[in-house]
């Protein structure tokens, strides 16, 4: 196909601006939710192209239209764009200026590549038969997250697909990872705070001893997993935090746990949700104490849909710089692109973006880097995922 | 016996020297082993006396030295001096003018108490044959304790016997209490330092969970009191504290417990120093782990021995001001006097000074106060008991 | 008093007569509840002496009245006469001909006891100044006793006093021993029935598992003595008794657990009955499987007034054979003697029967054996009681 | 391809066969290694048709040879004959004539499928290119099963592949249940002994109490599963069996726990064996006590090799009376054809067999019954192997 040698020709002789792209906004990192320059950016990118442009989607997000010559499905292609709230300790060039914000997951990455490709696509404009939505998403990094407000405002009206990527510095370069199904999961995060009935160490009779309370509860918590769970289905109960601090001689009042869960499923989340309210009742009634759980449910886990998964893995085999397409293991981590896939078919793959010759830094780190060239491979599977799907569903 | 008579005449006469000397003494507090003015105002009280005196004793001990006419046996009286950490919140003339420490234990109508009483008998030298050493130690109310230093500077040198008493807000004004044998508890202290591993809550296998290690090893410190002591001693074992505090999505590297153990034994007080090691290991290596148990003894048991406590009690029932003497129970605090009875005889006795028509507020409360009628018939007590002693020893 | 010497010199003439009543019970030995001969053996004892007897008291007791010439209190002299279902392992001349049934707990000595004083005092009845009431009980030895229904059917009526005696084979000839208050504890007893879901080992999600109910329920209520029950009260909880047998690759549908509680106050008593009712549903609750409390109240905790065991235990000094009168530690085991002290002024003491020469082994087990010179020692403190009070009660 | 068609018609024409053989074995099971008559049957059945016959191939395994007329792969297709220890209680025409004794998990049409099957491969032989070795197998329900004896008297001598299926009652007659890699678990069963110390229940210090040590090692075992285990990892860890049956008042000397474990990876199976050690030596050491793990593993789990995997989920679309072609979940239950994998490579897959118009029953369950046609589409799937794979394979 005559196009797609365009495609990736066009986007090779692109790769340095998308490279410059990505270092700028390396260098000017802004919180979720707090983003301002960086949608400014987006916008004004786009707008130069011609495309029609929304601000201010859902919050901070920005959403552009090109409009092929002919008429074809709609289809999205997301980035997310915000940063988080770590001091950068690389020796890049092009370091944050912004102290105490750091691009350390790639963010900065996967907006230049879906700049780059936009204008590549934009310039191949008359061979499109169909539309590309580019969704610019603030705020992945915090819950409750842009995705959400951003659907909510309207960002997948008319789109019958979409996908989407996240650069992996673990990874190497050249590999591209799907998962049919569950892929990403569930992250959610809970508070139990205790309520027992503080007194002195040397008469536990008059008390109810909410550090004991609260030792019964890490422990019973663990029969979730154990024996509620089917043992065919993926979940962890995880207490982070234990907070009872007072001096020896005295019984405390009060106790205050934080945890994570993870889960795969709708069905398990909320079983787990159900059997922790039991269980944190149960445990302080043992005492006649008084506990209050705060479950709040994070992104949902996100499930890439078979047709259009098996289609990106099977695309990617051709593109150029793609030396090998697995299948990802699923990942305990969460990520709001799930809300996209409740709405409108599509899938969620990883691009391998490991620095070679260098140690590797994990995802969050001070000295998270990637590999440029990750951007192009890519833009250029993102870009043959529009100019197949267009092919296929004329 | 007309030495009697002359004894509580003298004293009555003395008491409202005896409220001044208090209420002096509670303008001025002095945190433990921090004393400077009030052994200084105690020795200059027992020099101007004519009494012999030895200060730093032990520290910032006092010892005072009464030489009967006659010979006969030595008796050791004993008050502490020291006050407390806390801002006072009473509503007296004579408030604390010291900010933020209080005489709220007594210890400042233990001292008048033992004053007023050193002048006293110092009038009747000529009848007293014996010797009376007036014990004003500091530091009672923090570990180590004044009591041991004091013993070691010699302060129980020559002494046949020895008498204390504590006044107990919470106890009728009248009201005498003793107890044969044990009386006040062992008050140990504990740290446990959890070193698991930490990692993020979602990987839970690759950590060693600290918090879960804590929970599990509050819960398996219960079976020491539940099953390892005999039933018929007694002993609490409790913590008071579990700091583990850390964002909600991770698996804890540490934890940190605190807390008491009381007993009246010291085998018992063996045989749980001894089970806590074996549990903290124990329970540790459940998940792989190392922990550190730092067991750190406090005060003894305070025993009383058999034939002085009945002595007092006996004699209690014939002064004046005394309209009930009654056994304690036992209690779990504890106190240094312990020391002095692990090297002579004596006793040591509760002399109630209840408030009447005002909230009864505990010892160590911000609005703690005693009826200073209770420091007259604690002075008539125990110059009985001096009375008494020489008398029967002759 | 003349009297006492007449006494002892009496019960010392009477002395083999004792022991071979003694020998004649061992041999003859009958179960709680199923008692025969022997109360037909007492009852034609005392009616050959003359005394008003009445049987069939409460079931198979068997009381009997001595009138003293003189008006006077009204003195209960209690034995139990009861066997233990223990198949005999002595070597005695005198073994239990009645195969699996043995006085393995001396009961046969305090019955002996009690008829060889009721003849002396028999006749020494123109010297006594009251009446001696002599109660012979039934059933002591298994809940819910004999002592209850005795009294239920008036065994006490018209009674001032009682005292009664246990001989024990682990304490030395010649000792007594007193206590005043709570000598021996309330020996309760309850079974846990755990209704879960059975089902398959492979699948623990499908099911309640009783099992780790269970077992948390054994955990669990070890907090009752090392946080519920005040430090300074006594008070066991143990479960002797887990049966939930089945394959390997099940999950166990039900559970049984078996304990006894020990205290020596009611309300501690009903502090732990309510405790268990809380934990038992509490745990249950965690899996929400349902748990039943079956607690069964045992004889109370035998409480002896201070008066009368004061009264005793000065007297008991200067009875001929009393090496040694001590004051008894608290005894965790049962006793329904503590239902006559309900009603009625008195003491339980203990009486040294301790064999020498040959291995102890005590009560209740196979090998059983006392010294016969202690019923002789209890036969003289008893009488010495019943002149004494009379003397004092005129 | 016409050898298909043939194939076909002619397992069409033998069905009656099949069901008659099947009806057979049922009237007549036989227990695992207890078998004789079946393994005869099975063995005359091939003699007549010609093939070379091995008999007590590890036991009382069968192995019969096809030479087919022209050279090719060597294909080993397995059919277990042992029945259970279950008294019957359906209501077939044709049940079981050996009390106790039961074909109710499907051995019985495991075996008539495999015998009708080679009497058509044998009409076939002219079209064979290749050679068909039939494994008929002993105790597939008794570890260690008939399996690993086989394969160690070389019944896989020579062979390149192997095929089994397994018909299921709760699956729809139609359907074809596949799955690449670990399709069933290891399952591997354990006994725990925990020697305490007895004594009675109102003296727990004197003791170590064994139902507590054992309470609290069910609650500990939790944490493998919970903690231990990559929450992507399946696993499950069930204790079945508790067994401590005493009186109410001791404290139990021992404990026996037992229970199973489920895994699917022979990393996670060592990981958890590993761990149940410290975790009952660690348990056991809170308590001074000794315990004892018996860990004895089961069959591995069973790991379908992915290409013969897919080239049967494949074949089997185009047979004749499928209907459906799904991916199995994961079951947590045992089965020795896992053997067979490890040594050459092949794929174990579900034939359903549901009864319509009669309540469903589960496997081992005594009214367990399938649909005889499940046995023809077994035959069919299996025979399409066979043919395909010689073609694949020239």
């Amino acid at each position: 196909m005559k196009e797609k040698d365009l495609l990736y020709g066009n986007l090779d002789d692109t790769y340095e601006e998308i490279a410059a792209i990505r270092r700028h906004l390396h260098r000017h990192p802004e919180l979720s939710f707090q983003e301002k320059e960086t949608p400014e950016y987006i916008a004004a990118f786009h707008e130069k192209l011609g495309h029609r442009v929304r601000t201010n989607v859902g919050g901070n997000g920005v959403v552009a239209y090109l409009e092929g010559a002919n008429p074809g499905p709609t289809i999205a292609l997301r980035a997310d764009f915000d940063a988080l709230p770590i001091q950068e300790e690389t020796d890049l060039p092009f370091q944050s200026e912004n102290p105490g914000v750091m691009h350390a997951c790639g963010h900065d990455g996967h907006t230049a590549t879906l700049l780059g490709l936009a204008k590549v696509l934009n310039g191949m404009k008359e061979d499109l038969a169909g539309t590309v939505v580019f969704i610019h998403q603030h705020a992945e990094e915090m819950i409750p997250g842009g995705a959400k407000p951003m659907i909510e405002d309207g960002c997948l009206d008319g789109v019958d697909v979409i996908f989407g990527t996240h650069l992996q510095a673990q990874v190497p370069l050249g590999e591209i990872r799907y998962r049919v199904g569950p892929l990403q999961a569930a992250a959610d995060f809970f508070d139990i705070h205790i309520q027992g009935k503080g007194g002195h160490g040397a008469s536990p009779h008059q008390t109810k001893d909410s550090i004991l309370i609260g030792s019964q509860l890490v422990t019973n918590l663990q029969q979730i997993v154990s024996r509620k769970v089917d043992p065919l289905d993926l979940a962890v109960v995880s207490v982070g935090s234990f907070e009872a601090k007072n001096a020896n001689n005295v019984i405390a009042d009060t106790a205050l746990l934080k945890g994570t869960v993870r889960t795969f499923d709708k069905k398990v989340q909320d079983l787990i949700e159900n059997e922790m309210e039991t269980i944190v009742a149960s445990t302080c009634a043992l005492s006649g104490a008084e506990g209050v759980l705060n479950y709040q449910r994070g992104y949902p886990a996100l499930v890439n849909h078979a047709e259009e998964t098996a289609f990106v893995a099977e695309l990617a085999k051709e593109v150029p710089g793609v030396k090998e397409v697995t299948e990802s293991p699923k990942i305990m981590g969460g990520e709001d692109f799930s809300y996209y896939l409740q709405h409108v078919k599509g899938t969620f793959f990883f691009t391998g973006a490991e620095v070679i010759g260098k140690p590797t830094y994990p995802h969050h780190h001070p000295k998270f880097d990637i590999d440029e060239r990750g951007l192009l491979i890519a833009a250029k599977v993102l870009g043959t995922a529009v100019l197949d799907y267009m092919a296929e569903n004329k």
